[in-house]
């Protein structure tokens, strides 16, 4: 009987490789690619790879391999011995290898690796006579005694420099290119003997205990807190695990007609079809990785737009250029994307130690996904999924030039992308003012609330000190595309004393600062910046996307301003009209404290009456600027203390302004306080108590509809959008009321009207009775954020206290404010759109939370069948890439 | 062929009838048991009912009847006419009938009335002539044209009043009984001027025209603002409709020989089983419930328990009220409960106008329930029906005497029953030390924290002015047994002046007060009180429950004095011990105050080590009151700035006792301060990032446990509950905590420690998750006080701005913080008790929100099959007998 067993072992090399750039999984990113390179008849250094299950038997079973792994390994160690013809040991012609981890995504650099692995004190010799060259020799030693003592034995780097820097103080050397073969032998006697100081035992001389002792910690690196720290960061499973691969080494240090070096097919920054990369002659890879030295550029080109003197390896080594030339081309054409390629060039001899898809920046993916389109490589449906959607956010925001220098004065939340230089202003009303004079402003607050609008809108960027990523900054500058940064909490602000200090150092209203809305960075003065550009590429991709896009994509715009960039960048209508914003600007917010001041429904609709033209006006502007596309409407959703002043000095100022008595505001604000403002009078609780306010923005979205509908020639159908329902009831009594307004509305204008009125869902009884409500409302649009608040009960703006120690400690995997909880309130609205669907079968579904403009949570949008995601402005784009994402499968969900 | 048309009337009279008592929807309560008394061969006048259905078709074809529905009267008016030899309209025997109307539910007093019907000007002649009594007939012919007036032509009543009056002063009359038939005669005169010249229209004399008025106006009334609001408030559907029943008259004021009266079958305060009644010698019904003359005792019994002088019927009319005896045992042991009659004597023949089941006091319905099984009329199973759970509340609390008098303040919440008088203090401290003093304190708080509890505990009653049902104040008073009025927003309390002010009127600190808490009225001064009896019934039936009851039943209680009422109330348990009130008393708030001051873990370390001793001796004592019984313990729920003074003035003082800086503490309080503390950083939150407060609680639980077990020789199997749940991953960390302290606590005590660790339910993610969480979790315990703020995103703290408007508008049915909301909250807890149970087949399930004592939401979890409920220990009897009628299926959940 044959007994089959596990293959833990893949040979690759020489034409041949049992493994393929399939076996992702199982033989990790550079295994995978090593071996298909390998089958394509690339100079590969031939060597194998022990599979990522190994790393899983070995932590299953306190760090033990399976039992078959020593033989397979022997054996593949044997075949690589005969492709290269030498001897793992050898003192004459010893084989010397390499000991890399390779995991399935790329970690660079947070795992460990051993090169020169098989020198021992008699097979140095042996590499001396054959190279012909005992200081390489020597040199190649003394750098594998001080990894292998670092990666494997636990001594770390900064005793095998000292030890190097006392010796080149001793004979007055200044730099390593004095040291002669005798030096570099002294310093590996000096190095073994600081192991057997710091280790206790001595340098393993058996170059088979060195190889199990670097696969070892090849897969004990992989749990390392480097490593760690970048899995969580990176979204990758533990349960991945690493790979081993074990390689011949090649040498790029044995001489002139030496070298190493990487390479990119295209240029990785802005995408052009030209190689792009750089070199050292006579080094190893690590001095590239190092930048002991400079390296120099691999082309003319190169050479010309980097403004350098050093010779280009095109110029130098033309026929072996000639040769890597054509290695890209067919690693590009193989693998049908842009590669990263490491290779090495041993005495004229170029050799492949790995490739990979080349990160690239927002722009060059653009450039690259359409060019390749364009050449055939991939068709336009690839392309579209070539570019990660939140990758955009680069190209739509200015950004600052990361070249330039910068004092950082703290850090805060990366909020609302994009960079932001002004003048430090603390009160909005004055932001405003000094806007208006010019000024580019930064508004910087403790918090902001809706009354600072006027002021964000005013501002360049907002700062704040407290604050999640979805506070009322946050989100309101995300809305506006104004960077942001919030949640800063090192920074203390003193109005009073018109300061903002940190890390010891203080800044004046006045003075200018630079804040980065993509990092977080709060800067001292001016940073020069860069700004977006929006290529051909661009307006080519989306619409490539728009074509394979099922779900249409909105937008989150109350402004005239917000309306046009959002459909400039494409959006399809507006999801989410937050009409409290047009409560707030100048008469209106009087009319509006008068209302709340009123003593009867008499005097309350004759505020409301004073804000109605205002309103229609800005429906009509809206109607106008839209043309026919579908706006969603969100009748006043805030409580009405929001609209109360906040200061005691406020109040008398109101009295005066509305006639009234400071004591009456005071114990007006004091009635309306509210303990748990986010469940409290709200929404559609206040429509139901105050129903003067609805029916004046009902009449004011009717009346707009009707003028603009005239001017456009065309009908105009406004979706009036009830927020925060819990019950059918309520739907149908404020359903009632607008039917009515929407009536005398036709009446008094002898018009035909055309309307939707349906419910933002945002609590989780909403969801359950959605069969319920979808008997009456004619859509739903899901209010994420609220029902992310009500399901989890988490209050965002405190949110702050725990949910960064929860990311910290791997308790939630995102925050559930920026991708949505598939699990939890992802749930909800399944169970929402099943039954809507059930009574109400062609019911409109969509989202208008900030959840719309995130991809993991628009391919669950497109999962469950939603028909549109509505988002911030400026993320039209990302979200209309994403949708196409989606709907091609290529887009995951978050957990 | 014959064609099958709608039976819509129902004739009934001399001992047989269309209809019986089963057809209590379609011929309302008082036609439905007309039917069923004149089938047993009781004296009832004939007559008929129309249907409910009529009244159905009646609103549903804008106020127009069957068309089959004129005959079908004409036919049962005829057949009427023959049985009681009178004819309607005739000039010589006129046949009177009375039209009153009758729905399933009772309605006392909420609809329409018209008797004497079919007089007019010649027929009033034919009854004087038949009666022998012009007087008489003149007398009965103005009530009609009053009542007719009234009801069907809409002449208010003062017209007539003042017509009389006016008479009366002209003749210088003083009494009724002045009045001779001419005065009748004129006075009718009189009246029907006075219909022309406010109806417009003469009093018709038609006696078919006035039926048909009648009819119309009795269908009518079940629309009237009385009715409709009556309805809402007794959970009657507006659907039900009313039957009209027409009954030929009989009358009680003929003569000597002639009474009218009600009759209890069993007293109606106490429940002893002897006849209980009034009666008034010549008169008719109206009379009796006018109150103008004073009515008679029935019994010679009754007479001496009144201490009346008048005589009993059982003198004046031996024979009749043999009769009357005869008839009340007969419709008791037919209808199997007590009866509440209305019976008329005409000329010496008794008839039976009405029997209902009667309506009783809680203690009455105990006795009755119990006798009634004992005299093997009723089972134990339907006793156990026959109380309503709620009605027990007035056995357990010391209520106001209800014949006193008193001032009324002013009005709040009916929070906690029971009612308390004491002298008013402010502050909880002084509630203490007054208290402790002798002193009956009324603690009166603008709003109650958990700092207040000491107070509120020392205290015999509480009002506070702002919060709801289920605000702090609300829900720990009912916990503590306490009276409690809340939400008096009427009231205003000024802590400075001290001093409440409503009405105009001030009271001052040190003034004594009343309050109510099953009304909700605040008093002035001391209102006498009626001590609370529990008897040999209540002991009898509770037993009889607790033999149908499937449902468990445990107390929600902290502290042992909690612990003991429960037990002696009859808990099985501890459902729900607070831990958070073991952190305010003495000591220990200090302890706490310190562990949020402390700059690092070992600071805090300490701090609760202080706290160790203290919350391990509140567990011995719970567990030995509990003797081997389930407690659940909830580890820390709210969040730390509870913990910290609100007060400005009260910084300088902690800081002096922690040897701090009030600078450095309000800087603390600042930084905990939170803007939604419902949904903010408490639970299993504070758990997480601050280890030690829970290590803290779960060494204290397992050691008392293993102490306790070593004094009772039983195992205490203490039940840890981890609060506010969202995700699988915060259970197992901090189930891996628990575990952990368990293993360190059975080693350092040498001791088998048996213990569970399951989860509150509180928010909607955690029932959607509910399969996940119950791999891990040995219990659920649904938290459906902060589920209903979750779910339905309502912040029971600021409901009180809305709540009521949309109880009022019946946007709701019920207040969901007291009755579980089973199509939102319900369906979100079914979901869970279904996914929990898909992994963990036997998991543990109860519920200890507030609505644990409510008898419809205890339904509900009869339904999903829960385990037990819990409740605040004074409830714990009305969930045993709440528990035992829904096992039975004789309680309704709510909508």
């Amino acid at each position: 009987m044959t007994q089959v067993l596990t293959k833990w072992v893949y040979p690759f090399g020489s034409g041949h490789a049992d493994g393929s750039a399939e076996m992702l999984d199982l033989l990790g990113g550079k295994g995978a690619n090593l071996a298909e390179m390998s089958k394509l008849g690339l100079p590969v250094p031939p060597g194998f790879t022990i599979t990522t299950e190994v790393c899983s038997v070995f932590y299953e079973n306190d760090h033990n391999y399976p039992i078959e792994l020593h033989g397979q390994v022997a054996q593949a160690l044997a075949d690589v011995e005969t492709l290269v013809d030498a001897t793992f040991g050898d003192q004459k012609n010893p084989l010397l290898v390499s000991v890399r981890s390779g995991a399935q995504a790329s970690m660079p650099g947070m795992m460990d690796t051993v090169l020169n692995l098989g020198l021992n004190d008699e097979t140095v010799e042996g590499l001396a006579r054959k190279s012909d060259d005992e200081r390489f020799a020597y040199d190649s030693y003394r750098r594998f005694i001080q990894m292998y003592g670092d990666v494997v034995l636990g001594v770390a780097h900064h005793h095998f420099e000292d030890i190097l820097e006392n010796y080149k103080d001793e004979r007055d050397y200044r730099l390593d290119t004095e040291m002669v073969a005798e030096d570099w032998r002294e310093i590996t006697c000096r190095y073994r003997k600081e192991i057997i100081c710091e280790h206790g035992k001595a340098f393993p001389q058996d170059p088979k205990i060195q190889l199990w002792g670097a696969i070892g910690a090849v897969f004990g690196s992989w749990m390392n807190q480097r490593a760690v720290t970048y899995r969580r960061l990176h979204d990758i499973p533990e349960s991945w695990g690493t790979a081993v691969n074990v390689q011949a080494m090649v040498f790029g240090n044995m001489g002139d007609d030496c070298a190493t070096g990487v390479a990119f097919t295209r240029n990785p920054s802005n995408g052009l079809k030209q190689i792009y990369g750089e070199y050292l002659v006579n080094a190893q890879g690590e001095d590239v990785v190092a930048g002991i030295r400079t390296p120099q550029p691999l082309t003319l080109a190169g050479k010309q737009s980097g403004g350098v003197d050093s010779l280009a390896m095109e110029e130098v080594m033309p026929a072996v250029f000639d040769k890597l030339k054509g290695v890209c081309d067919s690693l590009e054409f193989h693998y049908c994307d842009m590669q990263d390629i490491e290779f090495t060039v041993q005495k004229g001899q170029l050799w492949m130690l790995q490739t990979r898809n080349g990160k690239r920046t927002a722009q060059a993916a653009l450039q690259i996904a359409v060019d390749m389109a364009r050449e055939k490589v991939i068709d336009e449906r690839e392309a579209v999924t070539r570019v990660d959607p939140v990758s955009l956010e680069q190209l739509l925001h200015p950004t600052l030039d990361p070249a330039a220098p910068r004092t950082v004065l703290a850090r805060g939340l990366a909020a609302s992308p994009g960079a932001a230089t002004g003048v430090v202003v603390f009160d909005a009303d004055e932001a405003e003012r000094r806007a208006h004079g010019g000024d580019d402003v930064l508004l910087v607050r403790i918090e902001t609330s809706p009354e600072d609008i006027h002021g964000m809108h005013a501002a360049c960027g907002i700062l704040t000190a407290r604050g999640g990523m979805t506070s009322h900054a946050a989100v309101v500058a995300r809305g506006m595309g104004r960077p942001c940064v919030s949640g800063a909490s090192d920074v203390r602000i003193d109005y009073g004393a018109g300061t903002l200090a940190a890390g010891g150092r203080t800044v004046f209203a006045g003075d200018v600062i630079t804040i980065d809305g993509s990092t977080g960075e709060i800067m001292v003065g001016r940073v020069p910046m860069v700004e977006p550009e929006l290529g051909e590429e661009f307006t080519i991709l989306m619409t490539w996307a728009d074509k394979y896009r099922i779900l249409k994509v909105r937008a989150n715009a109350e402004t005239p301003e917000d309306a046009r960039i959002a459909r400039e960048f494409g959006a399809e209508g507006i999801g989410l009209c937050r009409t409290e914003h047009m409560f707030f600007e100048g008469a209106r917010i009087t009319a509006m404290r008068e209302m709340i001041m009123a003593e009867g429904e008499v005097d309350r609709r004759a505020a409301m009456a004073k804000v109605l033209p205002m309103q229609r006006q800005d429906f009509v502007e809206l109607f106008k600027i839209m043309a026919g596309m579908p706006v969603t409407i969100r009748l006043l959703d805030p409580p009405l203390h929001e609209f109360l002043p906040k200061m005691e000095s406020e109040y008398a100022e109101l009295a005066e302004a509305t006639g009234s008595d400071p004591n009456k505001i005071r114990h007006r604000a004091a009635q309306l306080h509210e303990v748990n403002p986010m469940l409290g009078h709200r929404g559609c609780r206040l429509g139901i108590t105050h129903p003067e306010i609805y029916e004046m923005q009902a009449r004011a979205i009717f009346e707009a509809a009707i003028l603009v509908g005239r001017e456009l020639g065309k009908t105009v159908k406004p979706e009036v959008m009830i927020p925060l329902v819990a019950t059918r009831t309520e739907f149908d009594l404020l359903r009632g009321r607008i039917d009515k307004i929407a009536e005398d509305v036709k009446e008094d204008l002898n018009a035909e009207l055309s309307y939707l009125v349906g419910t933002m869902i945002e609590l989780p009884r909403a969801c359950l009775c959605a069969d319920s409500l979808a008997e009456s409302a004619e859509f739903f649009s899901f209010g994420t954020n609220d029902l992310t608040q009500t399901t989890f009960g988490i209050s965002r703006d405190d949110s702050a206290h725990f949910l960064p120690i929860y990311e910290e400690q791997d308790i939630i995997s995102k925050d559930p404010f920026v991708s949505i909880d598939v699990n939890g309130v992802g749930e909800l609205i399944r169970i929402a759109a099943e039954r809507g669907r059930s009574t109400r079968l062609d019911i409109k579904l969509g989202i208008c939370g900030e959840h719309g403009g995130d991809p993991s949570s628009i391919a669950f949008c497109q999962r469950i069948g939603l028909e549109y995601v509505s988002c911030s402005s400026y993320r039209v784009p990302i979200a209309r890439l994403a949708a196409a994402q989606a709907a091609i499968g290529k887009l995951a969900e978050s957990d």
